[in-house]
C-alpha cells in the first residue's frame, strides 16, 4: 500500500497518542506535507514529526480540522473492508444492550467512524454522512450495510448543517429499497413512528432512551407537562408509564400529529392534550391560566449552537427553566435536559440552582442522566458527549 | 422565641442566599456575635450584617464550618415537629421511587438535616450522627423516627471518622426494639442481608442501586469479576441478572461469608466464587494465571478521604483500573465506579483514557452514573456529591 504521508509538527503527536482523533491544520508540518496536495476524503498515513506512523487519517484539506484517524493500525484502509468489520464492532455492543433492533447504530469517532451516523429502526437504515471522506465512501458504506444488516430500506438523511463546512450539497433521499415516511420503532417497551424524511435529524432522538425510561417511578397517576415535545418520545412514554394526564407542547403542527400518532398506537390517545405554539408563550398562558403540573420535562433543541451563543443560550435555559419551575406542583419534579454540546453539566446545575432560588424554593437533584450506550462517549474528545438530563425535586424553602 | 443571633461579615450572605447551607467561621462577625458564647448544638438565628434574618442553624463554634442552616424560616426551631416534618417530606420522594422500603431515609444536608443520615430497612432503622448538633437532637431523632415510622428497631451506628472533630464519641448501640446482627433488604429485585452492627457504614450502600441495576444488558451469560466486593452488592446482582459466573475479592473475611449468605439467600451459591486477599495481589494472580472476564465492576473504598490524598489517590484508581482492564476479554467491560467526593468524574474518566492508551486499547464510554435518587445532591453543596460510575468498553487499538 503506497499511501502519501501527512507530517505532524513536533510534540503534534501528543494529543493524538493520549487518544484524540483529530488533527488541526496548524499542526501539521505544511513545508514536508502540503495540505494542498490533498483532495477532500484522500487517505494518509499520520506520522510523527521523525517519520513514526501513528495511524490512517482521512483528510479533509481545507478544514480547521484538516484530518481524522480512523484507524491506529496502518494495515487498513478506509474501504468496505473496514467498515464492514466497524460495523460489526458497533453492532455487538448494540445487540447485547437492546431488546430491540432499534438504536443509534454508528456514533461518528466514537464508533470509530468518523463523519457517520445511522440511526436503525429495525429494518430500515438511516444514514447521516457528515464530511467528505465519507461522501466519497458512500457506495461503500452502502455495500456494507447491505451485507452485514440486509436492510429492508436505506435513506440517505444528508441535510446536517455540518456538512455546508465540508462542500457537500445538502439532500435526502432513498440509498436502497424502500423506506416509509413514517418508520416504526419501539423504546422502553412503548411502539413509535418516526418520520424519517420529514422529522428532526434521523427522525428520532435515541439518545435519551435511558433518561426516558427513569420518567416510570416519577409520573404514575400525575399530570406531566412535555416542553418541545416533538412527537411525543417523553410526553407518550409518561403516558405509558401511568401518568394521567399529558401536555405536550410543540412549535410544530406536524410534530404534534406525531404525538397524536403515537398516542393512538399506544391506545394513549385519551390521556394526551396538544398544545401547538411558542413554548415560551404556553408557559406564559399556562401560568395565566393557574395551571399545575406535577411533573415537567424541558427538553428544548440546542439553545447554545456555537461559543458564541453561550450567553444568551445560558439565558435561554435559565428563562425556561424558571418557568417550568413556576408551574410546577409542591414536590414538584422537573426533568431539565440539554443536548448543547457547550453546556456543562455543572453550568446547567447551577442554571437551576439560580432559578429555583430565585423563586425561594429548594433544590434537589435526585438523577443525573446521560446520553445512552448506543451513543458512546470517546473519552478524548468532549465533543462526542452532549446530553445532558437531571431530575429535580423542587421543593418549598 | 428569643433565639440568639448570629451575625455574618459584610458580604458572607451571599453564597447562602445562593442556597449554601454552610457558615465558615472566618464569615461571622465575632465581634457582635462571638463564637465563643455559644455551645456544640445550640441554634441561632442567622443575620447579615445589617441585621436581616436568614433563617435558622446549629452551631458547631469550635469549626470551621461553625454553624449549618437548617430552615430558611425562622418559624420553626430544630426540634422533634420540625424532625417529623423533614422525614416525612423525605420519606414521600422514597415512597415514590421505590417498590419496597429499603432505601436511603434521610441523607444529611441534602435532605435538610445536615449530620444526620438514616438507612431504611424494612423495620429497622440505622442511623448515624455526625454533628454534635445532632447528637444534642437524639431523643427527639428517635422520638421523631418512631412517630412517623413505628419501626421494630432503631440502631444507632455512631462509629463515622466524622464524629471526632464534634468532639463526640464512638459508639454503636440499639436505641430501641430489637435489631438484628444481619437485617433484611430488597435492591432491585434481589434479596441480601446486610450486617448493620458489624458492617462497613450502615451495613448497606444504597447508593450504588441504579448503576447495579445497569449492569442487567451486559453480564448475561458471562463471567464477572467483582472486586472489593463487600457482601456481594454487585456481584450476587450479576448472577442475579444471568452471569454465568461470578468471582467476588474482598479482603475481609466476614464481608465474604456475606456474599455466600446473599448468594445463597437467592439460590445462586453455585455461581459465585470468593477470593479473599488484597485486591491488588489478587489481580497480578489472576493476570498470572492468565484469568480473563468479560465485565469487571472496580468499586473500592474511598482512595482519596482527603484534598491531600489526591495524588497518591488518583494512582491508586490508575493502578486498579489499569490492572483490571488486562484482564478484561475482548469486547470487554469495564465498571469503574469511585466515591471519593474529591475526585470528579471527569478525572476518573481521565485516568481510564490513560489506563487503556498504555495497555494500546480503545475506550468507549457507554454509561455514566450516580448515586441513587435516595441521595439527592444539594446543588449548592459540592461535598453531598460522591459517586461516580462509568460503563466502559474495551476493544483492541
Amino acid at each position: 500500500m503506497t499511501l502519501p504521508r501527512l507530517r505532524l509538527k513536533a510534540n503534534a503527536d501528543r494529543r493524538l497518542r493520549a487518544g484524540h482523533l483529530w488533527v488541526y491544520s496548524n499542526e501539521v508540518d505544511v513545508v514536508a506535507t502540503p495540505l494542498t496536495a490533498f483532495e477532500p476524503g484522500d487517505q494518509a498515513i499520520l506520522e510523527t514529526t521523525s517519520g513514526k506512523p501513528l495511524g490512517l487519517v482521512a483528510l479533509s484539506p481545507n478544514n480547521l480540522i484538516c484530518a481524522r484517524l480512523f484507524s491506529r493500525d496502518t494495515g487498513y484502509l478506509l474501504d468496505k473492508s473496514l467498515l464492514v468489520h466497524r460495523f460489526k464492532v458497533a453492532l455487538s455492543l448494540r445487540e447485547r444492550l437492546f431488546g430491540s433492533h432499534c438504536y443509534r447504530l454508528v456514533y461518528g469517532d466514537s464508533d470509530f467512524l468518523p463523519g457517520l451516523v445511522v440511526d436503525r429502526f429495525n429494518d430500515i437504515l438511516v444514514v447521516q454522512i457528515a464530511s467528505a471522506t465519507m461522501e466519497r465512501q458512500r457506495d461503500a458504506i452502502l455495500a456494507a450495510l447491505l451485507q452485514v444488516f440486509k436492510p429492508q430500506g436505506v435513506l440517505w438523511k444528508n441535510d446536517g448543517s455540518a456538512r455546508a463546512a465540508e462542500g457537500l450539497s445538502s439532500y435526502v433521499e432513498v440509498a436502497y429499497g424502500e423506506v416509509p415516511d413514517w418508520v416504526a420503532l419501539e423504546e422502553n417497551g412503548v411502539r413509535f413512528e418516526a418520520p424519517v424524511r420529514e422529522g428532526q435529524k434521523t427522525g428520532w432522538f435515541y439518545d435519551h432512551r435511558l433518561n426516558r425510561a427513569r420518567l416510570a417511578p416519577y409520573v404514575e397517576g400525575k399530570r406531566v407537562l412535555d416542553l418541545f415535545s416533538y412527537i411525543g418520545g417523553w410526553g407518550v412514554q409518561a403516558a405509558a408509564f401511568g401518568a394521567s394526564e399529558v401536555m405536550c407542547v410543540d412549535a410544530s403542527g406536524f410534530a404534534l400529529d406525531g404525538v397524536e400518532r403515537n398516542a393512538t398506537l399506544n391506545g394513549l390517545a385519551e390521556k394526551l392534550v396538544c398544545v401547538e405554539g411558542d413554548v415560551f408563550e404556553a408557559l406564559k398562558e399556562l401560568k395565566a391560566g393557574e395551571e399545575k403540573f406535577d411533573v415537567i420535562v424541558a427538553d428544548p433543541p440546542a439553545f447554545i449552537k456555537k461559543r458564541k451563543d453561550l450567553k444568551n443560550g445560558e439565558a435561554a435555559y435559565r428563562r425556561l427553566n424558571e418557568q417550568a419551575m413556576r408551574l410546577l406542583n409542591k414536590d414538584g419534579i422537573l426533568v431539565s435536559a440539554s443536548c448543547s454540546m457547550h453546556l456543562p453539566e455543572d453550568d446547567l446545575q447551577n442554571i437551576l440552582l439560580g432559578s429555583a432560588r430565585h423563586l425561594d424554593r429548594n433544590l434537589q437533584i435526585l438523577e443525573r442522566g446521560a446520553q445512552g450506550p448506543d451513543h458512546p462517549v470517546h473519552p478524548a474528545i468532549p465533543e462526542t458527549r452532549y446530553i445532558k438530563s437531571l431530575t429535580c425535586r423542587l421543593l418549598p424553602s
